[in-house]
């Protein structure tokens, strides 16, 4: 069949003129390759991105064409997505994404972002799902699936170590090759191999001096000859900078964000190179060839695809259910949650995320969404008419300048170095400003039964071109929680944000802290029901919260986030694994998050014949929930590196009092000296097994 | 009970002090009264409008606040709820509109709309249900009681005469009271006893030379003395003029447009008044207890409210299923509807209709809508990625200025008498402006296979505060429709609004056309699944179409739309009932509308001891539809007024091939001579019975 295939599209490809073949493997328009008419070849239409389809752009502007048609679902993000640790969800929110896709004609979508989440600090992690190699292709790998099953491809993107947004375009990645295979390759691998993307894109960063769209390390020696990948390999927009190395190196499709399409690396310059006999033809055809074979896989050329649609209230549905899951309780000392509706009389909701819109922001990562329900809109409507809800700004963000506002392309690639800073003179005003809103919160919170604050961060800070300076609360938040506190000591306290922030100033008196994260058009409806118990939270965090970014490993023993050149000296004690050896504490560690019911976890047990980990878990509490079973392995003390690595999952749904065994499988390697670890969190470990044989 | 609670309030009031008593009867903000706090006598929250709850306004200004959480299910106009003919639809719709109400925590809402279509030019035509008594009611009486159920009152408006918006606020109803009673009080009547609406609201107009909101004849001779009516009287917005007749007049609360809520007449002006013993205080005592009675009705008192809540799935179904069922398929005379979609290849879409979101229109209907479904994006979601849709915007509306595109209410007042014209020079440059729109037009419509025209009227013209000035489609979209029949003859014609437009110009070209209204969120969605056959078509006009405004008795006989005074000459020959008599063929009858399959009616019988008209109704075609079997009675032709009326309809969902009894309640009088007339449209009569009795 796959032969076969291939046959047909070599025997297609020799039709072509070299005019045509060229047409195919760069941008004729900002976001789709020109297509051959007159042999049925249609161009291929890619659009972003990963928390649904992105609006429409005019062909050759970045000017949004703003008709009514491109409103869509607005999913969660994929580090929400991840705090699920459901395989299945993952597996479903790729099939909305691909249903959408393709109602929206699109061919491919450029996602999932699989970068591993090096530093809290990137501007770009919310787009990503863990800093954990296999948790990341345990949900890429189903998500991707999701997404084909609509015949339209998957884009895994960056690769590879795009890790940080801080110059992006021409930073150089410094990494020990081992390193590079063993934590920031895997998910890209599982990816393309077991996921079966079609498409790969490469990243705008260098790797080892070279830029990654035109590495021959990356793209032909790893992606073709290891791998064996016939995908398509499409850059990032903007990302190749020399017409014989991209065109050597096994890219297929040079995009970009410029307007003179024909002049394009890939394009009219390579043309002529082959004219001049510099290139040969042959690696043109080739690209040409898997042009074509992924149009066949998408049944692009037989008349046999899938239609799609697009804002299905099955879709919303689906939205809804992963928003659920993806809430993490992080504290709930004294058990304030869930609320009591029909106890409670009066609420306050201070923050301004608790009114805050997020689908327009974030980058390329924006959503024109058909709705978005805030956490205000959702407590009010679950609470209904006769509970006072109350909701006051709390702090304000800084007014963006007319430019910053424009449209994000435009100005991405000339201005990729962060925010303006603001003057002292705005500076004075802002702070009286806060310094008001401060007040009339905290009068109004005297005011209130129940008073939840809902702050955090926004696609300000969680943004694609920039990362953060810290992982600092903004806007003076911290003065604001730290001031409610004191007026309402059982405060309960939702930050929403793709990435974590510094809690230390405030942790130690607040009793409730929940997080949500960028939660899609149902996230408010979503944490409204975890705050009133009508869910029970089981989302545990997908990356370490640290206490500050200075804990991290790529900020203590590497170089973290460099300008021109970054050294990942860290090695592999990325995220937690650097936990162990240096004895850090996070303030919530990977895998965390709470319920409200308890489980009890016995008798383990590991099948080495079977490569089968077996052991139960109850739920001992009053309420259905659901656990997800973590499964690390500690290496040996002795060893040359000493951490410990989670190498299986599993999330299961108990009612209250009931009991599963529960069964992983071992998928790994087991030395001698190492031990299997099987807990709630990576440090709340329930069980243990020690690997002793001879 | 009612005597109990009676009592309870009088013993609420008798604790009362002046001032709180006058706080009670007025607006202390622009959407609320003053509460009690001190004897836990909540405020009296209102809110418009009749399509969802309004977004939120600033107490004492006309502002938006902005939030997030006053974005509502947005849902059909009456008039598209008046065209299912279907009263389990209408207390559902109700019934959302109650619950969101509620949700919202609202005690009033500004609905429903029942006056009369006398003319169809009148600007607020869309918020009404019919040009018929009958259908009016039997359509709000559930309505009303869906509201209820919700612990939110009605507020059925407006009560009297306000059948057109030139000169609203002033302009003086001389009616001959016989016909006031016959056809324009029925619906109130209804509302008010069957219905049980808690609340009715004045109107700005007068009659017979008083201001409805003052008028004893209205509010004291006929709702309080002959309907008993108990419930509470509030005025339209700015209403009243006349502290001494309002207070007379049994008007419970003053509402107004203007920030000096104390200086309102039923405010301090009334205080004064009633310490000079101008007027006893009794008169107020009877009003604070009918406003205690509405609030013990609605449980304010006693904690036993519900809760409501909006935005929910459920409430989005509903808009969806009225949507659905108010379509109106005028003409197929070629069978081209339904699409075959599986057929379908490339489709356009001309016209901005197609494009359009109307939820922000339309004076105080106006509604922050979650979403809204253009019929672009309905069709192309349902028709999936592999069709080619393409859209083209054909016309364009006059651009408004800023002035005018601001607040509706804070110039209402001033400026009640329509938008300004345009300049010559402005009028050059739209011809010109709409020729180059039309052109691209007729150029798109060749190129594409199926070619769809969505047109017709929008909130510029469907508004409050102005009436049309005729029936002609705006923006040259008559010479659109032509020339696009000349290159593409079975052009399918969609025109949307909430009254009637000209079709003479292009009719007898156009061989399918389809009437959509302001169908709410899902508008798009039901329009798409109608077009496509995935639902059968089954809504009536519930008013009639003319061929032009010139053809409608208002505008013949009586003096339609005068600026003072206006006579209604016409007396009982409104709509439908006028063509039999004068002999003018409407453009489309009241009543019809077209069904994807076809029905035969048979075996006609009328018992009149037990009151009842039975007949048999048959699906002989191959599809499920919908009929509405409508019974009109026709008076003898010697009778002083010869015409037919609705006196009965049943809506009745059949199989293919089904057949079904219909037993249908005969309310009304029947005198001898006259015919019972059983028929699917007020024209398209199946069935007679003659009374021919001794």
């Amino acid at each position: 069949m796959e032969t076969q295939i291939k046959k047909r599209a070599e025997e297609l490809m020799e039709k072509l003129t070299l005019d045509e073949k060229i047409g195919m493997i760069h941008g004729a328009q900002l976001f789709q390759t020109a297509g051959v008419e007159r042999l049925g070849i249609p161009p291929l239409k890619m659009s972003d991105g990963p928390m649904g389809v992105r609006q429409e752009f005019e062909p050759d502007r970045w000017n949004t064409i703003g008709h009514s048609d491109d409103y869509v679902t607005y999913l969660p993000c994929n580090s929400a997505l991840a705090a699920t640790w459901n395989r299945k969800l993952a597996y479903e929110m790729g099939s909305v994404l691909g249903e959408e896709a393709r109602g929206r004609g699109k061919d491919v979508i450029l996602a999932p972002g699989v970068n591993i989440k090096r530093s809290p600090l990137c501007g770009r992690n919310f787009e990503y799902f863990s800093e954990d190699p296999y948790l990341t292709k345990e949900m890429a790998v189903p998500y991707i699936q999701g997404v084909q099953m609509w015949d339209v491809a998957a884009c895994v993107k960056h690769y590879a170590v795009n890790n940080q947004e801080t110059g992006r375009l021409w930073v150089d990645v410094e990494i020990d090759e081992q390193v590079l295979r063993d934590i920031y390759l895997p998910a890209f691998y599982d990816a393309v191999t077991k996921g079966g993307a079609y498409t790969i894109m490469g990243a705008y960063n260098k790797l080892y001096g070279e830029h990654c769209c035109q590495s021959d390390f990356l793209l032909h020696k790893i992606l073709r000859e290891e791998w064996g990948y016939d995908g398509v390999v499409i850059s990032d927009w903007g990302a190749v900078h020399d017409t014989q190395k991209a065109a050597l190196s096994q890219l297929d499709i040079e995009m970009s964000v410029t307007y003179d399409f024909d002049d394009y690396f890939m394009a009219g310059p390579l043309k002529k190179m082959i004219q001049a006999g510099e290139i040969s033809e042959t690696i043109i055809n080739e690209k040409v060839v898997r042009i074509l074979l992924l149009m066949m896989r998408l049944h692009m050329l037989d008349g046999e695809r899938k239609a799609g649609a697009y804002n299905t209230k099955e879709h919303r549905q689906k939205a809804l259910e992963v928003a659920r899951e993806s809430v993490v309780l992080l504290k709930n000392e004294k058990n304030h949650l869930p609320l009591k509706k029909e106890e409670l009389k009066s609420v306050l909701l201070v923050g301004e995320n608790a009114d805050c819109l997020h689908s327009g922001g974030g980058g390329s990562a924006e959503i024109k969404a058909l709705y978005e329900i805030s956490p205000l809109m959702g407590l009010k409507t679950h609470l209904g008419g006769n509970v006072k809800v109350g909701y006051t700004q709390g702090y304000c963000r800084e007014e963006k300048s007319e430019d910053s506002q424009g449209n994000w392309q435009e100005t991405s690639l000339e201005n990729d170095n962060g925010p303006t800073k603001p003057s002292d003179h705005q500076t004075d005003e802002m702070e009286m400003k806060r310094k008001q809103l401060r007040n009339e919160a905290i009068q109004l919170a005297k005011e209130y039964e129940t008073v939840m604050y809902i702050g955090g961060l926004n696609h300000d800070l969680d943004c694609e071109g920039n990362d953060r300076e810290d992982m600092k609360l903004p806007y003076e938040q911290d003065i604001l929680i730290q001031e409610l506190l004191k007026v309402k000591p059982d405060l309960i306290v939702v930050i929403i944000g793709g990435s974590p922030v510094e809690m230390d100033t405030w942790i130690h008196q607040a009793n409730t802290v929940v997080w949500g994260w960028y939660a899609g058009m149902e996230g408010g409806n979503a944490l409204a029901e975890v705050l009133l118990g009508e869910v029970n939270p089981s989302g545990k965090l997908p990356e370490t919260f640290y206490k500050t970014h200075r804990d991290c490993s790529a900020h203590i023993l590497g170089k973290a986030i460099g300008d021109k050149k970054v050294v990942y000296h860290e090695g592999r004690y990325v995220g937690y694994r650097y936990y162990d050896k240096y004895h850090v504490e996070p303030q919530y560690c990977f895998g965390h998050g709470l319920s409200y019911t308890s489980f009890e976890y016995r008798s383990l047990s590991v099948d080495r014949i079977e490569k089968k980990i077996l052991c139960y878990v109850k739920n001992t509490g009053n309420v259905a929930g659901g656990e997800i079973i973590q499964v690390y392995k500690r290496s040996n003390e002795n060893e040359e590196f000493y951490f410990r690595e989670l190498i299986g999952f599993e999330k299961v749904f108990l009612e209250a009092g009931e009991e599963k065994q529960i069964t992983l499988n071992l998928e790994t390697e087991i030395e001698k000296g190492c031990e299997l670890l099987v807990g709630s969190s990576s440090r709340d470990i329930r069980l243990k097994f020690k690997f002793d044989f001879k």
